[in-house]
């Protein structure tokens, strides 16, 4: 089969990877019929060591499933199905309090001999713990939406979840980058009554606004920090950050209340961060952190399927599997917002 | 009259100072009947460069109501009243959500012209906000344990309510100290029936297991964390850091568990810790900081009067004011888990 491996920093390539089999038992093979790139791909895009063996790409896709193993229940070839950006195997303790992402038994697409999301199909281990069914064929024009489940949409509803987002609240949202436009779709589904959207790109902050940003406010770092203090009286009590750099940190850190919450959404680019007696003394609460997407999807899948929220707007172009490379080249140039790839 | 003052490192004195006089119309002028030594005050201890004005020591104490300013409506002269470790005014935005440790116009004692709270008397600002009567004599055998509501116990609590504990829960306490201790209390006050107490100083520890928990590791660093989870079958989900040292925040970010919480009620001795990808991919929520002291104090001296609680037994010292550069010093080698200070 064709996927996309990465050997280094700005090194994508369409290559032949050997077609996936069933290897466990719990695997299922799946047909990919939409895969995309992901903010999170950019880092090693912009930075990976040179490697001859290369890493297979992408953890966001759907598909149809092709092949089941032995002990598959759920699951039958013809399905149609998300999954999650990582596997799990919803039977240990972590999965079954919904924090899917820590499954003892779980893993990466790409890594351990696991197939990437950007390719023609993908072995997905533990296939009942992992994927969901979709009710629609596929070629329903809800997919866009539906695959935003496996990765972006779901992300921005932990941060909404974790800071705590309720009806009538103000609400921050730090970053204009897919899962900061959908984290501004998830805290207006909470309910929050006021969202500010701090981003620079006008075609992104307007896409924000449609999906429910009260407010954009286009300054950065202290310049940033002080337009959100006047525009929301003085700070806000739940910030987002969607970036998951020290800046965007501090923005955060510099628009929260005391006693307010930061819930980090972005996989931060740095190892220590200011927590110390300045923090410490103002009650601010740091939470967040990697989604567990396996437990959110159900819930926001029927919001999908209503046509309540519409997250498959992010994607703004569609490449076909072998211009992957430029998919990655557009979305580093913030050319293109998120790019869907179809094999 | 006569207050203990730092004048540096090692160096407290207690010397004459002016009788504190009504300033501002919402002040009240107390004489203390009892006073402490706070951990934090050994910070300070250990590392206060040399000054000739020093800084008037202490913001813990209790004591009877003298004089009251114009504005002053709830206290009469004769009341009986403990203070919370900062005053507030009760009024402005964050009094009113209960974070009066962030009032806009509250502070510190020892600072900005206010005395502090080891000395005859103190001048407290704000006194209808910051201040509670108690339904007591000053010569009550309660008045240890009411006076533990001025820091120890209302921090204590705070820990446990930031940290989320409720009825079952295991909780990992890390610290022996006397903030540690009234956590305990605290932890097994909201319901928690197992409560790991991290310390390794007997006597403490063993006051500890009177207060509520049920298990002691005296073990530090790697090895306490594998004891911990050993112990707890692989780690714990509501952890409260009662030291403020980046050992016991590293013994806390072992033992938690994925997409558990840590609350830290020890003042930070670091600047800046360990919030990078690892912390973020476990979802590890950092909360917790300076009490609201103020916030509790009502709750909780419920529970002190009809002697649910008995937080007081932390105080195992009692020192006249004139030997408070003893208090300090017996606490400082650990002589001394808590001292009491009678002018």
């Amino acid at each position: 089969m064709r996927a996309a491996v990465m050997y280094g920093a700005g090194d994508v390539r369409v290559v032949e990877r050997p077609d996936p089999k069933i290897v466990n038992p719990s695997d299922a093979v799946v047909r990919v019929v939409a895969s995309c790139v992901c903010g999170s791909d950019l880092w090693p895009y912009r930075s990976m060591p040179a490697t001859d063996t290369g890493r297979p790409m992408g953890h966001e896709f759907l598909g149809v499933v092709e092949e089941t193993g032995a002990d598959v229940t759920g699951l039958t070839a013809g399905d149609l199905v998300v999954a999650p950006f990582t596997y799990s195997d919803d039977t240990c303790d972590y999965c079954v309090k919904g924090l899917q992402i820590s499954c003892r038994n779980g893993g990466r697409y790409g890594f351990d001999g696991v197939d990437g999301g950007q390719g023609e199909a993908v072995r997905v281990p533990y296939a009942d713990g992992t994927l969901v069914k979709l009710p629609v064929g596929a070629d329903s024009a809800l997919l866009p939406s539906l695959l935003a489940l496996s990765d972006v949409m779901t992300t921005g509803h932990h941060g909404a979840v974790t800071a705590g987002v309720a009806r009538g609240d103000t609400v921050l949202v730090v970053g204009d980058g897919a899962v900061g436009l959908c984290t501004v779709i998830a805290a207006e589904r909470l309910g929050a009554e006021r969202i500010v959207l701090a981003g620079r790109h006008e075609v992104r902050t307007g896409l924000g606004r449609e999906f429910g940003a009260t407010d954009v406010v286009a300054e950065r770092g202290e310049e940033g920090v002080a337009r959100i203090r006047e525009l929301t009286g003085g700070g806000v009590e739940k910030v987002i950050e969607a970036v998951g750099t020290r800046q965007a940190l501090d923005t955060a850190l510099g628009t929260v209340l005391d006693g307010g919450t930061v819930s980090r959404l972005g996989v931060p680019q740095y190892e220590q961060g200011p927590i110390g007696p300045a923090e410490f003394m103002r009650n601010i609460t740091l939470t967040g952190g990697a989604s567990p997407a396996r437990a959110y999807i159900p819930e926001l899948l029927a919001d999908v399927l209503d046509g309540t929220i519409t997250p498959g707007r992010v994607f703004d172009e569609t490449f076909a599997l072998d211009r992957t490379p430029d998919a990655y080249r557009a979305m580093a140039d913030r050319q293109v917002l998120k790019a869907l790839i179809r094999p």
